[in-house]
Order: structure tokens, then sequence, then C-alpha cells
């Protein structure tokens, strides 16, 4: 039984720590650290038969029984609580991203060199029933070879002006899951980028210094083209679709809907909208990311989704940010 | 180049008119006859190419030069017209039902024998591009042997009360189609029927000694079960589907549309009704039907619906209706 | 926190067992009582947290502080058990059917009479996401007065034919979820029934008594018309769809796929086949109806699925059998 | 009834012919004008009601009961012979594209100036059912503001190199009538552009100097985003999408097919591929373009494609050219 603690108990802490005591059957939840604990988070963890808690992520690293920790702290405790945890020789799983300075994350790579930690990024969608099918007609050939890679990436709203002000801009807060997702279908590395933007959904983004709807065009290693598009805004709920197409045929993946109900009258036949946004969209995929992460301690095997995919995204993601400034294509060989 | 008579040009028989003067190149129509022939009739048949009129259809029987007609009159004159086209040695196109009195069409049956004349009964749906992409995947042996077939037909709108009390009632005005589907799809006869019926749209119907909602359920004789569910009235448009289950598979066909565009929004993900009614749904298949049987007697081919596909269908409709009305299911055996 | 007996730890037992540890937070199984009791189940069972294990149901009954009983043993158990759990004080879920006799299903019924217990049947797919948005979209009026209601249902394959010989044939066997699913969407009772027969899958199934493919129409108490179409074996998987049509539209719930992959090439545009069976398809229908059978113990509420549900569905399942052996429509005021 | 001259025979010359004399009510054609005119096409003709024919078009130019000419000749012969046609007082349609040189456009444009000439240029995408529906989803403010405008657009094998080497490159020949797409849905012009390319079908096709797969993104004068994916072989047939997206919702058009069948069986649940090329996809289009020339010379109402229309998508394809060879964005205001 793989002994965890927790460092983080906001939103996705809690799925992670639920997910960990209904499905891991290797795994169990000692302790739960987070600044600021209240009564509540403490009774719905006891519900699920966590035991401790404590204010300081330390007692974790501290505490000797422990094997593993997640991360799912703020932002930018990933990197120093990463180096702490890897001293302590902890697994760890941290939540993504790593780091907005590729520097910090170089530094936890060069930690972990010669350890037998895994350390997993928590790229839900690559744990995606629909991601996953679009990447295995890729990986399987039954496409033949990658000609173009289409993502389409819209959030159901904005999130508030000040959350986009602190967020590193809509590269590194929301295109990082879509960069993830044209290496991991692609199976191959972005070589250059060119990015277009625009403020569309509201202009206080603009004043915030970003922009809300984007085209993202990428070349890759593998010879592939790539497109990327998003809008922080579609009135129709949280709309995640991919296209490969190859030489020999196409993938298509859509959305998830509550259920297949098509409704038949005078205005139309209409079946639901997407659902609603990402804990909807990706539940089973949070629970098979936990999952596997456990599996990969267990077996001794490699992560799905490393300390290199998690530098990747960000190199992708700065580099498609400097495009967009600079008004001109970015290779990533400028980018380190 | 086959010279034509058009007898009847009401609604179906401008259709066929167009459709002979436009699509057919081996024909030509000289002569149309209707009892109440006027002045907008003639300028736009004169616009398609044809020069002769008259109110009398003996005119039509009685030229040499014409070597087929098509029968598009009122119900009750098919089954006679026939017999004087026959004598006079014409090709007859004839639009269904042949009449609704078995004996009568079976004296048109008998008239043919040993005349090498072609007789195809106005069986449209035959010619359409889904139904047609069903009967295929049926005879190619593509699902496997047939196991179930499921005719889904619904109108838009009831007709006028007065039509029904004319009409000969559901089984033999609406349904008809749907039983030839069943023949032509399943390549099979129909040896048992059962109908179970309701009046669901209008109580009027009621009154008219009719029903406007029902379900039929028929044995075959390649040991195969169908079934039609028929309404009067579909709020959103001519409902025309099939579904043909086998041993190795299933084909299904839809509704055309007018477009594939397909709106998300707030409300959901909507595409657009069916086409609206049979000009609309079967103008494609109106062309196809009467080209082909000018390529028949060209070719001196059989025709793709003939006196025994008119029989047959006219039975299948009477024992419908004996079922529905005495409550029990009823062989066709009986029914000849 | 409600105490639970399991009696029966077959295949159903497990799955009710894993739900209710994993997601039933007011509930908890003490003890499984299973005559085939071996230690692979005990294993695993002690892996959820249960522990207390019999291989007679009569502990489960004497435990004072056991609550309720989940009764999954073999059908011919279901009707003594419940008596017996009556008796004890226990609330009752009990697997589908009843039992084959309406006399043993009435003697439950009678037993419950004025008693405070709770007695779900095992109806899983009254908790299927696309079965109850038909039956939302029919109950919310979105659909009007329904006219219509079709339910086709098939399985992947046919049991073995030992199996069939002792199912009480196809309608009690298979058709039994199908009634159901007819009075559930419809919200009404059948009130006449014909049913149509045919042996096309597997000759075997024929010299058992039985037949593998039917089609059954039936008239209900609102006066709409209903229709099921079944077969023992669809080659693309388990085939379970509903179409209900009402006078202002329609509403057509379909299959669950694995993901929404779509794959065009020279061959078409593919999309994946249903989901394999029922325990792939309905994984989650079994989870929610039992978290609403113990959230109806605590909070006092009507079960969803109650004892007349369990009644009425195998007196339409006689009839039908009754029809199919007589060749004629049965009224239900006959079968009681 | 407006007289009609076509010049040039060829493929699409025969299909404008074709739809003159059967759909065309207001129109003939009375003389067709090809230097390699056969007997092949003399018979073809004829059968359609064509009764002159000549090797020089000039006879057409001087004829004076010939109103309306239609230019279906080679490209590098369109702008002198428009120009010879607006001098002889002919209506002119125009096979696109109008010439690779703008300035050869601008000279036909500035010799319409002060005529009341009809001049169409032959974009007939926008007279499909398809993108007619797109177009009118924008338009109508059904989707709100545009946002992000996506066209895919792949044929299904390339063409030879020959004819790639004097294609005028991937660009101008096969991506012109995406470009026009973009601003007939949109409603916009193109103000920047970004071409990201790749040899991914044919080796071959870069030893030409072209590309066979494009990435297109455009800044439009609305403020809106728009990207077109090119490639030049689908293996799955004639791939032609749109995707609207705006700030109340999405229209996205599909792909025609034959049939609306779907076969399901052990390998999936398959429709048919998309209609092969523009041949079959595009035949209504072809007669709608033609019908609505000849309506807005009866009713002298504005052509729904004009010489600027020809103007500005050659522009956007000499932007797009330039853009990929110098590997940077280029603003339309550059290329004139």
């Amino acid at each position: 039984m793989i002994k965890v603690g927790i460092i983080g108990a906001g939103r996705i802490g809690k799925v992670h720590t639920e997910s960990i005591q209904k499905y891991v059957k290797c795994a169990q939840v000692k302790t739960i650290a987070d600044p600021f604990l209240n009564d509540d988070t403490i009774a719905w963890a006891k519900g699920l038969g966590v035991e401790n808690f404590t204010k300081d992520y330390k007692d974790i690293l501290n505490d000797k029984e422990i094997d593993a920790v997640l991360i799912c702290s703020s932002t930018d405790t990933h990197c120093p609580i990463s180096l702490e945890a890897i001293a302590a020789g902890k697994h760890i799983f941290c939540e993504k991203p790593v780091d907005p300075e590729p520097a910090n994350i170089l530094k936890v790579k060069k930690a972990l060199e010669g350890k037998n930690l895994k350390y997993q990024v928590g790229f839900n969608r690559r744990f995606d029933h629909n991601f996953m099918a679009a990447k295995e007609a890729v990986k399987s050939g039954k496409i033949g070879d990658l000609n173009v890679l289409k993502v389409c990436s819209r959030d159901p709203g904005a999130p508030p002006v000040s959350y986009i002000k602190v967020s590193g801009g809509i590269f590194l807060d929301m295109t990082i899951h879509d960069f993830d997702m044209v290496r991991f279908i692609s199976g191959a590395e972005v070589e250059e980028i060119y990015a277009m933007g625009a403020v569309l959904v509201d202009p206080e983004i603009a004043t915030a210094g970003d922009i809300d709807t984007a085209i993202i065009t990428m070349k890759l290693s593998n010879g592939a083209l790539a497109v990327i598009d998003n809008c922080r805004r579609a009135s129709y709920g949280y709309d995640q679709r991919v296209e490969a197409f190859g030489s020999l045929g196409q993938v298509q993946i859509g959305n998830d809907t509550v259920s297949t109900a098509i409704i038949s009258n005078a205005d139309g036949v209409t079946k639901e909208k997407p659902l609603y946004f990402f804990l909807e969209r990706y539940m089973q995929a949070y629970a098979r990311e936990i999952t596997e992460f456990f599996e990969c301690i267990k077996n001794d095997t490699e992560v799905p989704a490393g300390i290199e995919d998690g530098l990747q995204s960000v190199l992708i993601g700065r580099a498609a940010t400097k495009s967009y400034k600079e008004g001109k294509p970015v290779k990533l060989s400028e980018m380190i």
C-alpha cells in the first residue's frame, strides 16, 4: 500500500483525494496539508477515510511512512516543493504548469537525475477517453502518416480579469493543455510556431494585456502541420475537439454530452450541448491519471507525462507568446 | 424518340411532364390531355416544348404516333383507361394505386398477358437514393440474412377530412407506399399482418371512420419480421426512415435536409428538419422513375415496379384494414 | 449509517456491493451471504471494507443491526427470502424478476402492506442517463402528448440454450426490461398486447421452445401505441434505443460508445460500436439505482421501482407469451 | 429570351451549357465557340437544342443577337476576351481566376466602369446549399458577432505535376476558392495573412516548386480571425467543411453524401464517404450560379460575385504565396 500526502486541498486537490480513496487500490491518503485547512475539508476528508491533517506541508515531507506526494498548491510553490520533495525521496505528482519559467523546471529535472523517483505532471487530457482514442488512431497507423493536426479548445466563459492578470497569458494558462495534446497525439515535437490573436470576448481582457481568441499554427518534427484555435467563451459550453488528418484517413473526436437524446420538433433536430466544463468533461480522466501514477510507482514503469512534457509545454507557450507579441513565427530552438 | 401522351395534368402529371422534357433523352411529350385544361397549364407546357393539348384522353389513345401514356388522372379512371390503352397498344405508366379493388387490377394484369407492353406503377420511393441504398445493403448481403425490417413513415400534417373520407383509409392511402417498401427492400412477400391503430391527431378523422396513427407488424415469406409505424402528422416534417436488421449487421436510412448545417448555441446542437413533404423529398426520385420507365421501353427490359407490385400493395393494404377492423392477425392468403 | 446485508454474491451482487462501498455515503455493507462463498470473493470484499461473511442468508436476517438487504440470489429464491426479510423488518432491494408467477409477487405485495418498509425492484434501466432523458422529455411535455413509443432492444449474442430452457421465455427474460421501459417512459399502463416472433438466430432456440426475434405491439392506457423489437443477437453489440413520438415532437435516445472518435477513410466514415453489453452500458445506472434505494430509506420517500412495477412487468410478459402462443392480441385485464 | 454564346466547350463549358438549356427559362445558348470543336461535342450540344458552332470566339462577339457570353476558355485568355466582350457590349460570365495578375483584372474592372454590363466570376461555392446556409447563419446574426471562421478544403487526389507546374501554385489554384469563401461567409475583407505549408502528399510537387498541404491564418476587417487548412489528397474523398464561431453560437457545415445510409456491423457504425469531387458535390451549385447570372441580367440587379471578388481572391492568394515564401505574415495593403 502506497502512503500518500496531499499538498494543497483546493478544488483539484480534493478531486485527486477522492479518486485515490475510491478507485486506487494500491494507494491510500495518509495526510492532507493545506495552509487554509478548515473544518469542512477535514469532515469531508474523514468521510473518505483520511485521518491526518496539517497546515504545514513539511510535516508530509518529514513523514518517513509517506511514499508519494501530490503537489496541488499554487503554481509559484510547485518548483520549490518539488525540489524539497525530491530531496526527501518522495514520488511526486505535480499539477501543471510546473512553473512558468523554464529555468525553474530545468532545476527540477536536474534534481531528478539519478534518483529512482517518479515525477508526473497533471496533463489530465492524456487520460480522456476521446483524446486517447485520437492518439491511438494516430499511433496505430490507422490514419497513415499524420499530415495535419487540428485542436479546437474553447472554454464556456472567461475567468475574471483579476485571474487573467496573473495567469501568465492565454498561451501559458489555457493553450498549454492544447500544446500538450499536439505533442501527445502527434508523438512529435513542435519546431516552429506562429500565433495570431484578438480580443473579441471582453475588452477588459485587453486592458489586462492579454487576448481571448487565438489561432496558433505549428510545424512539427515529423513534418506535419498543426493548428489550435482557442476562445475564452463558447455560448454552447466547453468545446474540446480534435481532428487528425493523415495519408490514409482522418480521426475526429467530439464533445461528450449528458445523454444521447435528440429532440425533433418544429425548430429542428437538436442534441444536447457539450458537458459544461472541465470538471464534468474530465472527471474520469482525473481518476485515470491518478490511478496510472500509482501504477507506475508500483510497477516501476515510466510515467505517462513527465517533467520533460511539463517543460516542453511551457516552452511552446512562451514561443507562442513571443510570436504573438512580435508578429512573426518563432522557432522553438530559440527558446532555450 | 419515344412519343408520349400525358393523361391528367394535375400536380403529379406536371411533375412527370417536366421530368420527361428536361431529363429523358429518349422521350418527348407530344400531347397533354386533361378535362380541366386551362391556359396556365398550356402556357407552362409550351415553355417545356409540348405542342398538343386536348380535353379528351381518347385523342391520345387514337394517336398512332404516340408510343406511351402516363395515366395521372383520378384513381377511379386508372383501370378503365389502362384497359383502353392496352387495347390501343400503348406502353403505360400508371400512378398508384392502380385500383382499390384487386379484381380490377387483375383485369389489367390479364389484359397485359401476351402483349409486349410495359406497365409501370408509380412507386416513386423505389427510386429514392436513400431507399435504394437500404435495398442495396440488403440485396448485396452486407447485413446478412434479413431478420427485422422497420419502416417509419409520417406525414407533416393530415389531409382534410373530406379527402380522408374518400381515401380508402390510411392503409390504402398512406401505408400503401410503406407496404411497397417492405416488399422492395426485403425482396420477400408479406404472409401475415396485424394492424393496431388509434386516432391521436384529429378526432374528426374518427368520425370519417378512419385512424391517423398505426403500427403494423408482418411476417414475410423469407421468415423475417417487419413493422411499420405511421402517423398523419409529425411536427418536424416528413419523416421517412428505414432500418433493416440482419444476421451480419444493420442498415439505417434517414431523412434528407436542405443543408448539412448544424447550429450550436445555448439551446443545444441543432441540425435542420427533414425536407418538408414528398415533393421536396422525392423530387429526384420522380425524375428517376420516369427516366427508368422509358429506358425499359427502349431496351425492352423489365419495369422496376409492375402490375404485380400494384396488386400486392393493395392486397396488403386490404389485409391491414381487415386486421384492424377485426382486431386479429390476417393471412395474405385469405385476401384473394 | 444504514447497515446492509448482501444475499447472493454473484455477478450482480458484486456490482451492488462495490457501488455501496464506493458511492453511497449513507450505507455500508456489513455482511455478505452466499452458499458458494469462496476465498476470492472474501478477499475482494475485504478490500472494499466488508468484514462479515456467511453461507447462510438467515444470519443476515437475524442480525438486528442490519437495516436493509439486497436479494441478488437466484430467481426462485426471491419471493421466499423477500417474505422472510419483510417479517424480519428489513428494507429490501430485490433483483428482477421478483418471480415468474404473479401470485407469488402478490404475496410479497400483501406482506408489505401496512409495513413501513422500502421494497425496490432492480429495474436498472430506469437509472440510465439516456432512458432518463427520454422519460424527462415525455414527462415535461416537450414532445406534447405521447403518440407512439418505440423500444429497440437487442443483445450482442444469445445465451446458451441451457439458460434459455429455464429462462421463462424471451418475454419474461429479456423483454421484461423493455416492458418496464414502456411503462416508465410513457407513464401509462399496457392494456392490450400482440406479439409476433420467429427463430432467426439459432434453430436450437426453437427446440428449447423459445424464439429469438420478436416484435410486440401494445395499446397503452393513455391512448398511445407502443412497439418493441427484440433480437437475441446483434453483430454490432448491445443495441438499446428508444423513440418517443408525440404531438409536438420526438425524442430519440441512442447507444453509448467508448469514445466519440470518428474515422474517415476509403471505406467510409465510421464511429464506434455501442458499448458491448449491459455491464458496460449500465454500470453507472447500477450505481445510481442502489444510491437512490438508500436515499429513499434515509428520506422515507417512495422507491423509484416498487413491487407493483415488478408485478406489472411480469403480467405483461405473460400476456406477450400468451399472445405469441395463441396468435392473437391479449388484453392485460385477462391476466390477473 | 437572352441569347448566349459559350466560349470554350471543355468540361466546365459543357456543364454551363447543359444548365442553361435545362434550367434557365430566360436564356438560350445560340452558339458554341471552341478552337478544338469536335463532332462529339456538336452532337451532344445539338441534343440540347444548340444550333450554331464555330472555332472562332470572335464570331460570337460579332453576333449582334447575342446578349451574353460565358468565358470558359483557358485562364490566359480570360482577360483579353473579357476586354473584347466588354467592347462588344456583351454581359459576361467568366470562370475563375480572372487572371493571376491583379493588373490585368484591374484593366477589366476599368473597362467595365460606366458600362451597364454584368460581369460575374465563377465562384460556384457561393451557390452551394451548405455554404449558403453557413453564410445565412452568420449574416442573420444567429451566431452573433463572428469570432473565428474555419474552412477545411481537401481534394480527393493531387492533379498531375505537369498541371501543378503551370497552376500558379496551390494558393492561386486551390485555396482561391477558400479565400472567396472566407470573404463570402464573413462578409469582411482579409487584412493580414500568414501561410505555413509542407509537401506531404507527393515529393514531385516539391520539385515543381509547390506545396500540397497548408494552413493559412488571417485577420479580417471585422476583427475576426480565419483559418484555412488545405490538402491535395484526402483518402476519403472531397472534404469541404466550414465552421463559423461567434459570440452567440457556431454554425458548422459538412459534406454531402450519396445517401443517408448508415451500416452498423462488427467493424463499427459507418456512413458514406463525401461525394467524390467537385462535379458531384457542386453540380447543383453550378446550375444555381448560372441561373442567377441570367436573373441579374433580366432584372438588372447586382451579380453575386463580381470583378472585385475576382480581384480580391487573387490578391489574397498572392499574399499567401508571399507569406509562405518569406516565412512571415503579409498585410493585404502591401499587395496592390
